[in-house]
C-alpha cells in the first residue's frame, strides 16, 4: 500500500469522529481555527536512520538542524508561522552520548535560528538505530492559511527556488561523496519560513504546499484535491542539473503555489523586492477531469514517465 | 545521562528562545493559553518495538490502542479533554501490511470510544523494527490546568487507583505467559481521561500527574518541582499484588494527585458517586528542604531502595 492509500483508508475510517474544530488529514498540516481570527497548524514527521539519514553521511548536528528544518517547512507551506516544536528521539546505545547531545546542538541551533521554542518531547532507547520524530506547531492569521486544495483554472505555478540540488546531493552521499556542494544541500535544507508566511499574506496566492518528494508527485496532490490539471513547460524548469533529477527528486523545501495570472508579474517583483531572488513560473493550472499534468517541451506535449520520490 | 539529566540541559540550552506564549517542557504537557479562557496542551511519546512492546507480545491492535492511551492519559494528567492526535508510524517490511492495518484499527478505536480525531501523521519504512510515535492535543478551561508544580504544604496525596498490576503483566509477559489478568491490563491501559477532566475542574486539587513510571518516581518529580516533600504511609498503597510492584512498576497510567486536606473526604465521596470508585489517599505533603519522600510502615520511618522503572 502506498502511503496515499493508507492515508486514504484513514481518512474514511476516522470521519465520523467528531472534529473538534479541526481540518484534519490531507495538507501540510492540519489547522485548527481558535475564534480570534487566527488558526494553529500543526504537522508531524518522522526520520529514520537508513531511511531518511545516514550517520555516516551527516553529522550529529546536521541531521539535528533537517529534522526540524523538514518540519517547519511543511507549516511555512501554509502561510503559518512557526511557534514550537515537540521532539522524540529513540535512540540505539552508541547514539545516546556524544551523538545526541550533537543532534540537539543542530536543533537547536535552527530552532534559534528561526525562533521556534521546544516545549516537549519524550526520549527513548531503542535496539537499533535512531529514530527521530518532530512534532511543529505554527500560527496564522485564519484569512491567510493556504490549502493544497486551492488551485484555480488559469493560476500560475511557481515554485520557490531552483529544484533537484538535494536528490543531486543524496546522489553524492550513497556514492560516498559526502562533501559536494549538493551534499551540503541536502543535508541542510533550508525551508522557506519567511517566504511561506509573505505568501501566505497575499490574496492572489491560492495554493501552496513544500517540494518534499518532486514535483511530479507534488503538483499532482494540489491538481487532485483542487479538481483541477496543469501544463508545465519542461524549460521553464529551474533545475540545479538535469530535468528529471530537477521534477523526481525529493527534499528540496521550495515551495511549490499556485497565483492568479494577472497577479503573478507583481507578485514575482514584489518578492524579489523582498527576499532578493524571484520565483519561478513553470506552468498553468487548467481545467482537466484527470487533475493530471501534462508535461510540454516547446510547446509540444511529451509523455515522460516521471514520478516523485516515495518514502514508503 | 538520565532521560532527566537530559531534559534539565534541554531546557537551559533552549531558555533563550521566545516562547511564544507557551509554557514548555517539565510538566506531563506542554501548555498554550489562548486568551479565550482557554488552553491547549500538547504531548509528544515515542513506543519503540522492544523497548515498550513486543510484537510476539500483544497484537497489532493492542498496540495501536496503547500508543494513543498513554498519550492521552497525559493529557488528562493536565485536567484537559483530548481533542486531537497525530501519529507517525516507521514500519518495518514484515509490519508494513496487515500489522499496520490492524495496528490502525485499535488505534482507531479508542480515537472513537474517547473522541479524538486523528488530524495528522506521517509513515516511513524502518530497516527492522516498529516505532510510533504519538501528539496528543488537549483542551482546557485555563483555570483547570493542573500542574504538577501546585503541590502545597498539608495537602493529601492521592492515587486514582490501584497500582502494579500493569507491571505484574509486564512480568507475566517477559515470562512467556501472554494472556493472564495482569498481561491483559499491561497491554490495554485505561487512561482516566474523565476523571482527569473531573479533577481538573476542582479547584481543592493541586498538582496532578500520570503514574507512567510508578509512585516513587512519579511523586518525586512533583515534589522537586513544588519545592515540598511528602510522607506516604506503605500501608495505605492500593498494591495489586506486592508493595514494591506497586511502588516501583511502571505504566498504571494512574493519576497521582494532591488535594486540600480538609476537602480530600468530600471530594473522594463525589468522586464515588460519580465514578463507581474512590480514589485512595497515601500519604501528605509536607515542607522538606530535600523534596524527597519519607516512607513509612506503622507510622515508622522506613528507608527502602525504592526506584521507579527507567525508559532510558
Amino acid at each position: 500500500m502506498t502511503e496515499f492509500g493508507f492515508i486514504d483508508n484513514i481518512k474514511k475510517a476516522f470521519a465520523d469522529i467528531p472534529a473538534h474544530g479541526f481540518e484534519g488529514i490531507g495538507d501540510d498540516c492540519a489547522v485548527l481555527p481558535l475564534g480570534d481570527g487566527t488558526s494553529l497548524v500543526f504537522t508531524t514527521d518522522v526520520l529514520v536512520e537508513g531511511v531518511h539519514f545516514l550517520r555516516t553521511g551527516a553529522s550529529a548536528a546536521e541531521i539535528g538542524r533537517k529534522s526540524l528544518a523538514v518540519n517547519l517547512s511543511d507549516v511555512a507551506a501554509m502561510g503559518a508561522q512557526p511557534v514550537a516544536s515537540l521532539l522524540s528521539l529513540a535512540l540505539s546505545e552508541d547514539a545516546a552520548g556524544e551523538w545526541a547531545a550533537e543532534f540537539m546542538n543542530g536543533y537547536r541551533e535552527l530552532s534559534g535560528r528561526y525562533g521556534v521554542p521546544l516545549v516537549g518531547g519524550d526520549t527513548s532507547r531503542s535496539g537499533s538505530g535512531v529514530t527521530v520524530n518532530v512534532t511543529a506547531i505554527g500560527r496564522v492569521r485564519s484569512e491567510c492559511v493556504k490549502r493544497r486544495s486551492a488551485a484555480r483554472t488559469g493560476d500560475i505555478v511557481a515554485v520557490g527556488g531552483r529544484l533537484g540540488a538535494s536528490a543531486e546531493g543524496l546522489r553524492d552521499i550513497l556514492a560516498g561523496r559526502y562533501d559536494t556542494e549538493y551534499a551540503a544541500i541536502h543535508k541542510n535544507p533550508t525551508p522557506q519560513i519567511a517566504e511561506g508566511v509573505w505568501l501566505g499574506s497575499r490574496t492572489e496566492v491560492h495554493a501552496m504546499m513544500d517540494l518534499s518528494d518532486g514535483l511530479a508527485s507534488d503538483l499532482g496532490h494540489i491538481l487532485k484535491v483542487s479538481g483541477v490539471g496543469a501544463v508545465v513547460d519542461t524549460e521553464r524548469i529551474p533545475a540545479v542539473t538535469d530535468l528529471h533529477t530537477a521534477v523526481c527528486g525529493g527534499e528540496d523545501y521550495k515551495l511549490l503555489f499556485t497565483v492568479s495570472r494577472d497577479d503573478f508579474g507583481r507578485l514575482a517583483s514584489d518578492f524579489r523586492e523582498k527576499f532578493g531572488y524571484e520565483p519561478f513560473a513553470v506552468g498553468e493550472i487548467v481545467a482537466s477531469e484527470e487533475c493530471s499534468v501534462e508535461w510540454r517541451e516547446n510547446n509540444k506535449r511529451i509523455t515522460p514517465d516521471w514520478h516523485g520520490f516515495s518514502h514508503f
